[in-house]
């Protein structure tokens, strides 16, 4: 019998998620059946949409239940299999969430090969945030050469992928962030034309003179303040991917007014803009061979360059989350489950 | 000398327009030049568009300058010429504005054929608003056959194209007016498969009973509450062209809150909605001459249904200009200037 320890849904958040919507519960895993390995989990994804799992509301995704195990993606190494396709030992990719093992069908997990990247970025620059990153501004951003492509949360996961992207394809990109470190490295490690403090007194002015002939693309992540302030310096027939919307996953109610969609619908209406919403696995079958290829080949190269930001322990997962949806992260969340043995 | 009646911009208007926001001025024309016309203004055409056109606030055109003569499209009777494009007699597609008599030059009109449509269809279901129905639709709300189409303003020129060709697509129509008259027109002179009254008290429960499948196309001309209650009922993926939006067009400040935009946004994510704002004229190089054939091929075969709200002489103009924006028109709104010859 292998025992596993589970981070489970207690109660729906209200607001920002607290300690008492949760409950650690330790339970044996059941014996494998035909098809099934038993999974130790190295890495934990953690990611802004798992807030939306978190609520009742009507999403992209069914929510989870309460009592429920708390989904993420995840790296595990393979303890134990049942299946001819899997081997003890392999690394792979699953989506077992916020536990320390777990048993999954085989066919469920993809196999990772170690000496190809470190196994982490299967969940990070070569996983779902890089897709996400790939499918949105491509597909539907298309940035032209020299035009302009900003995005807030730029030293994220997507946001620094969107923007490393952009300069592939020859667009100018400007990052938005919310440190001055942050910042720093937009420019110095992520190779971004611009980086703009959406935390300074002065954000809108300086988002101004970084972004002199516009914005044609404006991935968005964030919403709020910095999604307004994008909007008033989008060009005609702009292109909006909207992914993600961080700023407002908090909210308990709609916010005071005055009420900002009706100057909203007239920028889309006076510039010809199009705004599109998606997830990145509407994707997957026209765009993911080409992501894995073309991704590899960025950070073999040097155009695409990530970051990460581990912290150790399950025990740490809340905490951690808690700072993703604030800004408090500085690259790919992650939580170091158990001992990555690919790390010398 | 011929003179013409104009009517004059005098202030910019703060919300619903006055009369003193306007003048009438009698005054000589000037001679013509090499490749000139006169017009006699015949039909002159009412569009929510001009709203804007009053405002100085940044639009998808420039403002009409104070002391400018309002613009708008008009067909004219051509009483002298010095081009050999045009003769005397002739009935052209002109852009003279809001006046009796006007010099242009030949090459910015269109000359018209009195035998093939009668001549005001050239501004509604032949025209600029037909053209807005056809283009908006088919390049961007892409209806497919069994699929739901709901348009508000629905008896106007754009909305009721909107539902007809829809239907001529195979797409399930759903129209929204503001009278219960206008309702039994959509269904019984339009062929609607439903309409929806949305000063009824139960308007967002007969919307939701009309639209059992959802609704994959919003064409969305009005915004306000009734775009509001439309978009509760979009489907995943469905595809909003944002050509109009009326129910702002008077404000003169962001309305009072709550903020609707984060619920907005919201749905655009949770939905992988395609919102796109656009101006026919982004179209008219791809899909002008596809128009012209195909809605000539639609009168004449039944399959497209116009109405028009005419009414008599230049006096009645801004009038009729309040009643459109307020939704008192019934069809599409033209005032005729002076005598129609071609109406025996």
């Amino acid at each position: 019998m292998t025992t596993t320890t589970q981070i489970r849904l207690a109660a729906r958040p209200v607001g920002e998620p607290q300690d008492t919507d949760f409950e650690f519960v330790t339970t044996d895993l059941p014996e494998l059946a035909d098809g099934q390995v038993l999974l130790r989990t190295i890495y934990l994804s953690l990611d802004p949409y798992m807030r939306g799992r978190m609520s009742a509301a009507k999403s992209y995704a069914e929510p989870v239940e309460v009592g429920d195990v708390m989904v993420g993606g995840t790296v595990c190494e393979v303890m134990e299999s049942r299946s001819p396709e899997r081997a003890v030992g392999d690394i792979v990719l699953a989506y077992t969430g916020w536990q320390t093992y777990a048993v999954a069908g085989a066919r469920h997990t993809r196999k990772l090969d170690p000496q190809a990247a470190p196994i982490s970025t299967a969940l990070g620059v070569l996983g779902m945030p890089g897709f996400t990153a790939y499918a949105g501004l491509l597909a539907i951003g298309r940035p032209q050469p020299g035009e302009t492509v900003a995005v807030a949360a730029a030293t994220g996961p997507v946001g620094s992928a969107v923007g490393q992207i952009a300069k592939v394809k020859g667009a100018r990109a400007v990052g938005i962030a919310g440190r001055p470190d942050k910042c720093r490295a937009l420019i110095e490690e992520f190779g971004f034309d611009a980086a703009v403090d959406h935390r300074s007194e002065s954000f809108r002015e300086e988002l101004a003179e970084t972004t002199p002939d516009g914005v044609d693309v404006y991935f968005e992540n964030v919403a709020g303040p910095v999604g307004a302030a994008v909007t008033r310096r989008l060009n005609k027939f702009a292109r909006v991917p909207v992914c993600g919307l961080v700023a407002n996953y908090n909210a308990t109610q709609a916010p005071e007014g005055p009420d900002q969609l009706p100057a909203y619908l007239g920028a889309i209406l006076t510039l010809s803009l199009t705004v599109r919403g998606f997830i990145q696995s509407e994707f997957v079958p026209t765009h993911h061979d080409d992501f894995l290829r073309d991704m590899a080949g960025w950070i073999a190269d040097g155009s695409v360059r990530y970051r990460e930001d581990v912290v150790d322990g399950l025990d740490n997962t809340l905490e951690t989350f808690r700072g993703l949806l604030a800004g408090r992260n500085f690259g790919k969340s992650l939580v170091r489950v158990g001992t990555d043995p690919t790390i010398a």
